[in-house]
């Protein structure tokens, strides 16, 4: 048995990154970033003003309060053309240019603008600003030539609005990959079409559907086959141009033997692993027609749970992303845990807090990997290394949330 | 000045969930269901094998080794037909239909088969089971009629699976709620268009456009409005039809006045709210043309973080979900932090961990709410409630993680 850490490692060691294609900027978001975007103006592109107020000349306001003759106003995106001299001031807003001449602004609330009668025109200022006061400097967010995103790197929305302002209308992003998904098994149907006698409802496909669509790549489901190695070796072939072929079913010993010899004739090289994990079962990997072929449990908390620990990190890396396997949490266990044989187990938990806030990961009292009820309302995944020791409840574990990209 | 929580409690006071439309299984994947799914069969359908091997009578098997005439065998989705009675057994796989007259499964591993010679067609069971051994029972994951999916709830991928396995090919969410966006102000242009004079390139719509993706809305993004009240007017007016329009920008002192009259031939009803927050400005509420409107401010830090904790909650209640605000995890502070005012503030914040795998926050050096650099660097908020003492480095903080949903 080898373990997961070197099952993924195996994997994602036979992947590269897909080629990079252009999107308008709005349709970059979520996808994975494939060239630098580096700023093309300073941000802000002038010293401006960061209040309402009054640009002003410091050192007129020293000694306060004083007048000074108000010579127009610079809304933003209306700078004020001429120059603050001395004992002159300008009327500024948020986000506006600082007039030549100016090097403070004093906030509205600080000063009195006369309208009318004696000294109309002028406004008085109340607290002597220092030099500086309430100006963004140019540049202060960020300078012309700054790499702003580096690849690899997932865009977030903030992410889009940095690129927006660093003036960017497209992104160069890693297209999709396209995953193609293969259910195998005589004994499955698709929801809402007639059951075989024995048969059940396939479920793993549209699993699969939607993790690879949560990473971010194009799901293509193929039809379900039959255990059928004609079958199944056309339904592979149709795959070609896939840049990886996840099957579900079919991984369960007997099985095997039908999958290795359907695959032969399109060239494949195949390895069969059993993975020190649970749950899990064999686990086929390997190269057929130019793609990476994932070999999944048929099971659906196995396939699921195979899904989070290899799918997901080889469609990262297949989108240039280190492909490091799920982030954990601290948590401390809701119940006490006996301890762990040889394989890492994945137990389906709940997540509540404490009066303190901390997580507190509570196991199902059921862990059958046949049942999707239960996975399906898990919070959490409770990781259990291989040979961990029992533990008292309290303790701290480490737990795979769930729920993340909405899978 | 009204605290976060009221301002929250009062814009989701005034929204209603959007209708419901049926989509096709696999689309409904981050959607948020709007009707019960409930199981159409049991599951498993039949009392079903958990592994490969043997069924049997467990009786015949009391004592080991024993002897068992194989009648034939039962693959998944090919049930076996007959009954097997005293001293008989049929080769069985996982998930396949328990013969009539078994009532247990002996896993392959612990038999021998003989394929030829003195006792062929006859399987040696070396290893006693009890009754129900290896017997996923009928119903065991979930009986028909169960509600395995409950609204509100955003769907995952599991509960896509579950949702197949339990026989739909269609699900009733929520529709997508429109949500019209609008940028205002004289300075801002669009990525790659000319720059006015002191001008700078519009983000905010970007960032508010990912982010109504990001929650499951469909985002209207309006043509950018100049500082101009018929332009506005005209602008909110073609959003006709929305759910919820969102401004940004002209939520200064100086903009409200012109957003407020240029409105007002629309039937405006509008709010200007001061929320007890940083960063946070002037805030708009109200209702407009039969829709909800959520006027940002400018400064894109703050309208970010605005977002968050009053946009992500609006557009979650028109789902149907309850729009709580966001989800905190339990951090402690890389530093130490001063006393807060009456303003809850929101440190952009890197996130590391400890050698026990405890969350560390430590707040950026620069918290100027300009800095868009700074806000897409960071990986959470720090929560500071109004008038939160000053705490030590290391202690425990509140923080709101950021990256969630890609946002």
């Amino acid at each position: 048995m080898i373990s997961v850490a070197e099952a993924r490692a195996r994997i994602l060691g036979s992947l590269s990154p897909v080629g990079a294609e252009v999107v308008p900027l709005p349709l970059g978001w979520g996808r994975v970033l494939a060239a630098p975007v580096a700023a093309r103006t300073d941000k802000p592109a002038a010293d401006v003003s960061a209040m309402d107020g009054y640009a002003v000349r410091a050192a007129d306001c020293a000694s306060v309060p004083v007048r000074l003759a108000v010579l127009g106003s610079a809304p933003a995106g209306h700078p004020f053309a001429g120059t603050i001299g001395a004992g002159e001031a300008v009327r500024i807003f948020t986000g506006s240019v600082l007039p030549e001449g100016a090097d403070a602004v004093v906030i509205q609330e600080d000063t009195d603008l006369a309208e009318r009668g004696e000294g109309a025109g002028q406004v008085e200022i109340r607290v002597a600003p220092a030099p500086g006061a309430h100006v963004r400097r140019r540049a202060g967010d960020f300078a012309a030539g700054t790499v702003l995103l580096a690849p690899p790197r997932r865009l977030s929305a903030r992410d889009i609005g940095i690129a927006a302002s660093a003036g960017h209308a497209w992104l160069t992003v890693r297209r999709r990959p396209r995953v193609a998904i293969l259910s195998t098994g005589d004994e499955i149907a698709l929801p809402g079409e007639p059951l075989p006698a024995g048969g059940v409802v396939s479920s793993n496909g549209f699993v699969l559907d939607a993790i690879v669509r949560a990473v971010g790549a194009e799901p293509v489901t193929l039809p379900i086959a039959p255990d059928d190695p004609e079958a199944i070796a056309e339904a592979v072939a149709a795959a070609r141009g896939a840049d990886l072929v996840v099957t579900s079913g079919g991984a369960s010993v007997g099985q095997h033997d039908l999958i290795r010899p359907a695959l032969a004739p399109l060239g494949l090289s195949l390895d069969f692993w059993r993975i020190a994990m649970r749950p899990g079962k064999p686990f086929m990997f390997g190269q057929v027609g130019g793609a990476a072929l994932l070999g999944l449990p048929g099971n659906p908390v196995s396939a699921t749970v195979c899904a989070l620990l290899f799918l997901v990190p080889a469609i990262e890396r297949l989108l240039g992303l280190p492909g490091d396997g799920p982030q954990t949490l601290r948590a401390r266990s809701g119940a006490p845990l006996p301890a762990n044989d040889h394989r890492a187990d994945h137990l389906r938990a709940g997540l509540a807090r404490d009066s303190d806030g901390i997580l507190i990961a509570t196991p199902a009292e059921r862990q059958d990997s046949s049942q999707m009820a239960i996975l399906a309302a898990a919070d959490a995944l409770i990781l259990r290394p291989p040979h961990a020791p029992s533990l008292a409840a309290g303790e701290w574990v480490d737990v795979i949330p769930l729920g993340g990209r909405d899978i």
